[in-house]
């Protein structure tokens, strides 16, 4: 990549997209991550490149979500690792959970290298998935998790997601908390909370969020009300029309 | 990329996908190009994976631009490579022109690549950027043309371009045919003609156009009358309207 002027109309953009460039050159993110990535920039735009309120509501009600959770836990893929390591090793931290590295593509290799990562950038719990132990109904590289994390989750954290193991895990009777810019993919509609933004953006927010109720000292009553006066469909309707309008504007 | 079987619901969006991965491979694809290629893929879903009526005009109003064209040329870069090699030999044959390699990122090895992967896929006539040779209001790498090619072309094909490239195209007095998934981007709204389609396919159906249209013998005024009743700016918001129906379904 090029070294990009910071006047450049698309600076930030660009910037995102060199993190995750770099994630390939260290051997962590894959190349169909890349694409990925290309999807996630398209819909950013669409989004207009900010966390909307359909955004924010969805950050809160996750924040309460996780506290309340006995088992969380943090999914994390090559994409994630490259582009947000220090948070997601924060925000392991104050949920006092485990990060657990799980790909697409079945790479021992990858695997060490995303959690050596996230180390690196801070994080003290990193499991790998254990090729002995796998949930149900998923066929992918993705079933195979630790017995220390994802398979006893009652909340998964899953940003960037796809929509095969978000249904194989609602399947598997686990809560699922999904960061996904497209609002119409399997994975928006199939999560339990759907954050319509971007990662970038998202997890600073989440951290200051979780810090916000934990300080203020919210009871499990107020965080269970926040949880039940959510409704995800029409979070992501919202985020929908805002597409439509944003479009033909 | 592991094998896609063909009951796979994406499977067309993963098997075109797959091309540029191995583009990537193949040394004809940059990595840069993967991100633009996952940018297409979203746009495209949101178009409906379909050639709408809105591209079937502008590819009709492109092939009566190329046959009037008294020099056009077909600049290449590595993701149309990539996508569609035999069909860009085929329409470089049909219009008796030449297909030019024209990168963002100057490597003289990818050049190569990209030319002997050409010539491999049927054409006869590929030029390279000359280093001394430049088009004016432009900096990036992709000024550098061939003064048999772009440099006195006066109609040029852009396939996947950038934006930078497409208004100073214009600005050099160049008529600009560009297939772009996104009816938003700079290169849209600067282009003579958009056509708002998957390269994939668009390059068949732009043959066949042409090849109906020189087997009728369409005179020049015939084509003309079509040229000047296209506009372009209906047709990309008739586009963009398409989004924003498409989404808010």
């Amino acid at each position: 990549m090029s070294q990009i002027p910071k006047s450049h109309p698309r600076y930030e953009s660009l910037r995102i997209r060199n993190l995750v460039v770099r994630g390939v050159k260290n051997g962590i993110t894959s190349l169909d991550g890349l694409i990925a990535h290309g999807r996630g920039e398209a819909f950013d735009y669409l989004i207009g490149e900010k966390t909307n309120d359909f955004a924010v509501n969805s950050i809160n009600a996750s924040a309460a979500l996780m506290l309340l959770a006995r088992n969380p836990v943090i999914s994390v893929n090559g994409n994630a690792a490259a582009l947000v390591p220090e948070e997601l090793a924060e925000l392991s931290a104050i949920l006092n959970c485990s990060l657990e590295v799980n790909i697409f593509h079945s790479s021992k290799e990858r695997e060490i290298k995303i959690k050596n990562y996230l180390i690196k950038n801070g994080a003290k719990n990193v499991l790998l998935p254990d090729k002995s132990r796998t949930i149900k109904f998923l066929d992918s590289n993705r079933k195979y998790v630790n017995p220390n994390g994802i398979l006893k989750a009652d909340v998964v954290f899953v940003p960037l997601e796809d929509g095969d193991r978000t249904e194989a895990l609602i399947k598997n009777k686990k809560q699922v908390v999904a960061i996904d810019l497209n609002p119409l993919s399997r994975t928006s509609q199939k999560a339990t909370i759907t954050i319509v933004d971007n990662i970038i953006r998202t997890l600073p927010l989440l951290i200051k969020t979780i810090n916000l109720y934990k300080n203020k000292k919210f009871n499990e009553n107020k965080l269970l009300g926040m949880i039940n006066n959510y409704n995800n469909k029409k979070i992501l309707s919202r985020a929908i029309d805002f597409i439509g309008y944003f479009a033909s504007r």
